[in-house]
């Protein structure tokens, strides 16, 4: 990579846990300047009063290095006063909000009451925690994901959380995502000429992806960029790493693999992606998917294997980027490459 | 008193720390299930997403025995991890919601959420922090206290615990107090001819017991009660115990003495107050005072203090009351006492 690339913004779209380690590994490997991180708020709900953002706090706890290490969501150190208290009192406590996480949601609160956007408060907490990388939420609107089940529909937290994503999945709907704006910023980074690559992170296709690559003008937004669109599958050897990947696809009678990651996408968002990332186990599912293949090890266990990871996806970003400038030029010769 | 009169229920009119402890007094000496406490709600307020009823919680903490020794507000064994958290990142943090605080904050709003009224809240809160008294919100509608002072109009916690008390009293007003309706379990308690008493604590008369005295249709049912209005005077030898009545007073062109707040109660609440009791230090007030007058020790330091003072109130009001069918039996009879 030459100097000049390591200074063209980079933008990543994630949801939690998964997406936030490429996020961090992307954060080490650039000038923390360069990336901006956009991220899934159809999780978000109200609870208990508070607003809650579970995959922009991942993020940003993440970003910020105080993420819990052991389950890669929540703060490292947290204590548990409150929700123990509650739990005594008979309040739900389904939900574990720990007492330092609970100062986020208070401050987002805080920041509702005083009319700023879900954008600005998060601007200021990022500010805060030290965070060079830029973290914007998909929308200032409330898009709330909804899971369609065996046991009729749940707010996305509730499936998730509160019964373990135990129901059967039959589809998946966004409440309030076709009314929902797009962040702006998000769409000026799209128009930004110099965009180095755009990484859909392995999140969850169906409850993190696709709340952001629905809402109204993104897909147009990320087709009219020049920057490759690499995705990373989230599942690996026919599983989910993190996170109930694996068994929506199989409720939703899909194959459980890479490839039909790559498939989904396609058949969803038609010539969108340029690059798809599968971990090196699946290397023999390359031949199934019809777009530019990297293989390499996606399994994030240190920030090493972050790190790693996000080179090699920002040099595969690179080399199509590089493929389709030879074509461009080929084609302004009239010759074809 | 008799066997009978220890079943007769009682009525207590309660702010925040001062009148705790003397409810906490007659919730001691009596029964616990003939104890309801009214409570204070024009102290309310939504602060960072939460709803927050310092009176109401007082009370609770105060008669479930976990209130915090040292400052008469809070809980007992309180921690601050997420307030300092907040402060870290920021946020407000001059309404200091302790860890274990904030589980009854989180447990209100999510009753809100669900529906439920403050009464609602409240009860289920008491019955699981094992209160036997009854504590009554003085509504289910949102009553706002606001002073006007020399800054301009400040809510009450803003005024009270943001600018300390600082800025000079011009007046108080109760935003909503005219459109909310009181509480109706208070009402029938009142219309209860077995009452026993009624008694104002030495609460704040300006921001704790205006706020409830003023709803609608609440001075009415008070002086159609047979029960004796007993109201202890929050200011002892000039001063407040606690708070800032006395400089309210002051700054309100009053002299600041038990006998004013007898005044005050008078002149705005006509007839309402048939017994007032003043601290044996303003013992050579009792001549300026047009009601009967207890002079007892009204400071309460210890348990003990408070079951004294407590035992002293019922006593007098015994008194009155008996007093006062007297004088009945004998118009009935037609002759005068």
């Amino acid at each position: 990579m030459t100097d000049v690339l390591n200074y063209k913004p980079v933008l990543a779209l994630s949801g939690g846990v998964g997406g936030a380690k490429l996020a961090l590994g992307l954060a080490s490997v650039l000038m923390p300047e360069q990336l901006s991180v956009v991220a899934n708020t159809g999780d978000d709900f109200e609870h208990l009063g508070l607003p809650i953002s579970p995959d922009l706090d991942t993020l940003m706890y993440s970003l910020a290095g105080i993420a819990n290490p052991a389950e890669g969501w929540g703060r490292v150190g947290e204590s548990w006063q409150t929700m123990a208290t509650l739990a005594e009192l008979g309040g739900e406590s389904w939900f574990r909000l720990g007492d330092l996480d609970l100062a986020t949601h208070l401050y987002r609160a805080g920041g509702f009451a005083k009319g700023l956007s879900l954008s600005e408060v998060t601007q200021a907490l990022c500010r805060r925690l030290g965070i060079g990388a830029e973290i914007l939420p998909m929308s200032d609107d409330p898009v709330r994901t909804y899971v369609n089940t065996d046991r009729g529909a749940l707010a996305f937290q509730h499936y998730f959380v509160r019964e373990r994503c135990q129901p059967v999945v039959q589809s998946i709907e966004f409440r309030g995502q076709k009314l929902a704006l797009a962040n702006q910023r998000w769409l000026e980074l799209l128009a930004n000429p110099h965009l180095q690559a755009i990484v859909i992170c392995p999140s969850n296709p169906f409850v993190s992806i696709d709340p952001m690559l629905g809402l109204p003008a993104v897909y147009d937004a990320l087709r009219a960029s020049p920057a490759p669109v690499i995705a990373v599958s989230p599942i690996v050897a026919g599983a989910s790493i993190k996170g109930p990947s694996a068994k929506m696809m199989a409720e939703m009678q899909m194959p459980v693999s890479a490839a039909q990651v790559a498939h989904y996408y396609e058949s969803r968002y038609p010539g969108l992606i340029d690059g798809f990332v599968v971990d090196i186990s699946d290397g023999n599912e390359a031949r199934h998917i019809d777009t530019a293949v990297l293989v390499t090890a996606t399994v994030m266990k240190t920030l090493d294997d972050k790190k790693a990871l996000a080179s090699a996806v920002l040099e595969f970003a690179e080399r199509l980027a590089a493929k389709s400038r030879q074509t461009l030029a080929a084609k302004a010769a009239g010759t074809s490459p």
